[in-house]
């Protein structure tokens, strides 16, 4: 008997105290309790694949030694098992950090204080890299569950799958677990191959679902589990590849929506299906073909196997929903705009022609709120938790349709605005979505009315050395949606725009920048014809489809502060579907989002897609999100006149001074106009 | 108020006694009260497919009038609301029996006596043709339900779906259902078109599946909803096409396994599997269009539209199981015979490659109690219930592979023992499956040695007069199983065949219809040639195909019976898997089964095409087989040297006196031997 366990004896003589930290749980344990059956038994979070057989190394923990007067303690150097011979394999053939155990094998000999260091829990943590940023609590749909099957007894006829099941079960807890065919005739030959011990991956499923084996390997499989967490936009399809072992981003990729080509916004896709035999069909083809191409192209990106997919959640607007689903969206174009269905839907890949991925590949699309308020709304207020905020705060996901969430922990409200596709680059003269070579940055000297930019992919400045060198290889190709938004607002500061949003000419303005563009000017911000690349510009029709977009989202925010009888806000978020932040001061400049301190702008990044990654990587998120999207309240942007006043009201840039108190505390605007006649002028490429 | 409610005025002035029989439940409900709510409340068992709204008319029910002295009751002629309006319209156009009501029409004026006529009852038993068999009670998991949705608003933004499910809640007490991506496809003009009044077929699934809508009409629709039972044999895949509403089989045929071109028995399709890469692939190809085809031909047959086939139950022996699901077969061919799976499995339609029946329709396979003991001996104890009897009893499902079951209430075992295709009619010169035109009893007259028949699809026998016309449509074609078993037990009775098999020559027998057939001899049963129609003989082959093939019997039942410890049992029950009953007699003589009292054996018809139906009829059946299968005690022939030695001991034909003493009180086997050097002679065409 060692001596820690000696001074517990009157206790019990043959029981050691283990502490876990950081968790605190403690308990006393015969001696030669292995670690991870301690934690197991106190609940503690320590991660294991194979069941405790020294096979996957997940179970890696830290013992303490010396004097822990906090827990009251004295660990011994003797405190567990010596190092032994499994431990020195697997350190030798993957390595281990030093002071580390493998926890299946060290055994309690004596009272010890053991760390689970992050990596080791089941439920880690996603580290986010902005503090504003929900963290992720690990607990995805889908893991691999490695398992030692009996073998088959004539004696005990149950099948090879019964027998599978009973070994989940009992080494797992996993109840009641299903397969389809497909797994049912690849089971016997793995089992054999495997000498009976398998790696399964298990789709647990949501609610009441009986977890699914969705792929089987014979023997210990490491293998990566993937899944895509897809905000499907109107304009982009934006794809998050994340590893389901730890919730890690192995690559973030995105494609225009190919539905474009049959409307640029959702109603325009709609008339499209209403006007055309079949419209619908092409357009779900189209869109899952696209999607399947993404899948394919973002795993090579990250280096893995597309067939490793296991799992692809959803967000997306009703239109794309029901596209993507194959159901007709008529429905959707007229009132009361009613959904096929509004609930989550837990889906097979195949059943959506996802053939790229998994051939088990399960599909989770979050719900939808309303008729035009739909899964990426839902996903939005899943990442950002509106419903959960002391203060009345609006948040704004940026996209061809805006979602707008405005609300506390006592209501929500939430609209969808029609803003279309400029603010994600598209109907813009130089624009593209957001990609290595687009201009993301944009600022303007007030004085010389000279541009400096940063492109997606370079850290560096236009005007620092060394940029052209550092963007050679992506060219500067276009301008995104976040660099349009700080483009118009830098220009409007600069005194090249004025509050109706039109462009000064070379006089008026004292730049040679402005150029003659047809009846009206244009900006040069960058000529690459020298070196045979672009010259990209902001037209005046790239003015006037900022405002209407602007305008359509402001309005739909006053829409929400009138329902909610509030005329200001606390704070707000700011999210865009696809690419760079946007940048808050530029958003309040341009007059997208009401006034409001500046430092009480944050900017979220994709917050839709964000809210699908949750889904992707928790599952108990999907419970939380349906029961949320019944305490939303939808307010129809579509039928309501005052969304009408608001957005006739909304188009001008505003005057500082006179719309925006806090604005004008930040910026100054200067009070220029180019055209006494009136507001025209400006080619409207969209009305 | 009636005088009827006065007299009940002491315990409620309002509320009238209602009493319904046959069930005898009874209760006091407030004047006004439709009967067909007074039933569900006393939840006594009134049908209804629309939910009371005067539609159906499945909830007719005849009130009883005058005195109840048992009840205690007087009926008044005024205790129920006037004949309506509504039921007028229904008698007039549909008609309906004099004295009926509607249950949802009539409402309960004073105290009456309510009697539910068997048709109105939704758990209606099927009235089986013989004694010995259990009846069904219709509870199918796929039924039609009339519900009224609520239409969409704006302000209450759910989907279209949902709202469809809170209907199918609110009004049929129907939770959690789901639908698959076809249907939420249908949904919206669905929906629409039936102004918001639609039917679903609703699966309510096993266990805890949830209900899943499997169509959707719109407005109410009456059309009926089938479902096939398919015992799927080596040799011929039986099917029985039942309507769901009531039970009824509205058609019953079979074809031929196309897999018999792999191979004819059991092992020979496995070896088939192992020698050809893909030939299990191939296997399953076959059967399922042969599935395909029955399921065109048999809805053909029945006049119903195969797209209203909405379910398919499936028993058969483990190696059809795994070659139908498409799961290489190759473990059931070599000890210790693991099975894929065990368990029952329910599965959708489309995943067999079934597509000729409605496309969302599902499939139920019945569980397998071990690698040679299938679904098909599940069925068998479904419907037989050895574990239920009082008494020992040895049930036998002749087939290409037989399936046995002994047992009582204490204790069942089961086993299957390889009889080969003959008592199929297969391997049998002038063999055929049962089908119209097949010779299906046999008589010989032991003093001329002259026989006579009867054919499939004819009541007479082929000595009376006008057989030839009766049987001129169909002509005499061949002999199925029943007939050759009757034929060589009458061949021994008659002196044509001796103890070891061999068929006498005309010298020996004294009949011309002993002819020579190169070494041996065959008995000309029908001479069809003068009419071009086929010479149907039994030769000295089939004389041994039917002694292995009974042997096999003999061999399975005794080593069941070593097993329990019993040397007799009190009572058989002789099932074969289509066509003709097997008689109990020829059975014995042949010496199929062991000895017992000839009124202990009865012939129970297709056992395992019964309990297909009763899982197809009866969702709860599904539970009680699930639950029993693991109850059953398998014994395998195939390693068991017993069971060499009793399938040696076994192939002679028995001579009465000495083997079977029961069997001596009843016929009378001379004692006659053709060939005394031994038993050998006979060709045999399979060992």
């Amino acid at each position: 008997m060692t001596k820690a366990a000696q001074t517990v004896a009157q206790v019990s003589a043959d029981d050691a105290l283990v502490i876990f930290t950081p968790s605190g749980k403690r308990g006393r344990f015969p001696l030669g309790t292995p670690v991870l059956t301690a934690a197991r038994q106190l609940g503690v979070d320590l991660d294991s694949v194979c069941g405790g057989r020294g096979i996957c190394s997940k179970c890696q923990i830290t013992p303490g030694y010396g004097e822990f007067p906090k827990h009251g303690v004295h660990v011994y150097e003797d405190a567990l098992t010596e190092w032994n011979a499994v431990e020195d394999r697997y350190k030798s053939k993957r390595g281990m950090i030093d002071g580390r155990r493998l926890g299946c094998q060290a055994q309690v000999m004596g009272d010890v204080v053991i760390d689970v260091p992050p990596e080791s829990q089941v439920h880690k943590q996603v580290i986010r890299k902005s503090a504003t940023q929900r963290d992720i609590v690990m607990d995805p749909a889908t893991r691999a569950l490695y398992v030692e099957v009996a073998e088959p007894d004539m004696h005990e006829p149950t099948g090879d799958f019964e027998r599978l099941a009973t070994a989940l079960r009992d080494q797992w807890q996993v109840e009641g677990v299903e397969a389809d065919l497909a797994i049912m005739r690849r089971l016997q030959p793995v089992l054999r191959k495997g000498e009976w011990k398998v790696t399964v991956v298990l789709n647990k499923g949501n609610h009441d679902a009986h977890p699914r084996i969705v792929d089987i390997f014979p023997g210990f499989h490491d293998g990566a589990i993937h899944g895509l967490a897809i905000d499907l936009g109107s304009t982009t399809i934006a794809a998050h590849l994340c590893d389901l072992r730890d919730g890690s981003v192995l690559a973030s990729s995105g494609v225009m929506n190919p539905q474009i080509r049959f409307g640029e916004d959702l109603m325009s896709r709609v008339s499209y299906a209403m006007m055309n035999p079949g419209g619908d069909v092409e357009m779900t083809r189209a869109v899952r073909e696209a999607i399947n191409a993404l899948a394919v192209s973002i795993a090579a990106e990250a280096k893995i196997a597309v067939t490793s997919i296991y799992e692809v959640v959803f967000v997306c607007n009703p239109v794309m929903h029901h596209l993507l689903l194959g159901i007709d969206p008529v429905e959707l174009g007229q009132a009361p705009f009613a959904l096929a269905t509004s609930g989550s839907l837990s889906l097979d890949a195949r059943e959506l022609d996802l053939t790229a991925i998994n051939r088990a590949a399960r599909v989770y699309v979050l719900p939808c709120i309303a008729g035009h308020v739909g899964a990426d709304c839902a996903a939005v207020a899943l990442s950002e938790e509106p419903n959960k905020s002391k203060d009345m705060v609006l948040i704004v996901d940026v996209g061809t349709n805006a979602e707008i969430l405005l609300g506390n922990e006592t209501r929500v409200l939430a609209c969808s605005s029609p803003t279309g596709p400029a603010f994600e680059g598209a109907q813009i003269s130089s624009g593209q979505r957001a990609a290595p070579g687009a201009i993301e940055r944009v600022e303007i000297d007030p004085a010389t009315k000279e541009p400096r930019f940063k492109v997606i992919g370079c850290d560096l400045w236009s005007s620092d050395a060394g940029f052209a060198e550092a963007t050679a290889s992506s060219g500067i190709t276009g301008i995104c949606g976040s660099g349009i938004i700080e483009a118009v607002a830098e220009m409007r500061m600069a005194g090249l725009v004025d509050q109706g949003g039109l462009i000064g000419g070379p006089d008026q303005t004292g730049t040679a920048r402005c150029i003659a563009d047809g009846r009206t000017h244009s900006y040069m911000l960058h000529d690459g014809s020298a070196d045979h690349g672009p010259v990209i510009t902001v037209t005046q029709g790239d003015i006037r489809a900022i405002q209407l977009a602007k305008a359509a989202l402001y309005a739909g925010a006053k829409l929400l502060m009138d329902e909610m009888g509030v005329e200001t806000v606390d704070r707000v978020t700011l999210a865009g579907a696809f690419g760079a932040h946007i940048s808050p001061k530029h958003a309040m400049v341009l007059g997208m989002i009401p006034d409001v301190k500046l430092d009480r702008v944050i900017s979220a990044g994709n917050a839709a897609g964000t809210g699908a990654r949750i889904a992707l990587c928790n599952v108990a998120a999907r419970d939380t999100i349906e029961a949320t999207v019944h305490q939303i309240h939808k307010v129809e942007t579509a039928i309501e006149p005052r969304f009408q006043e608001h957005f006739v009201n909304a188009s001008a840039i505003p005057n500082a001074v006179d719309t925006f108190p806090e604005l004008s505390q930040i910026v100054t605007l200067p009070d220029v106009s180019f055209n006494t006649s009136g507001s025209g002028g400006g080619r409207r490429r969209r009305g």
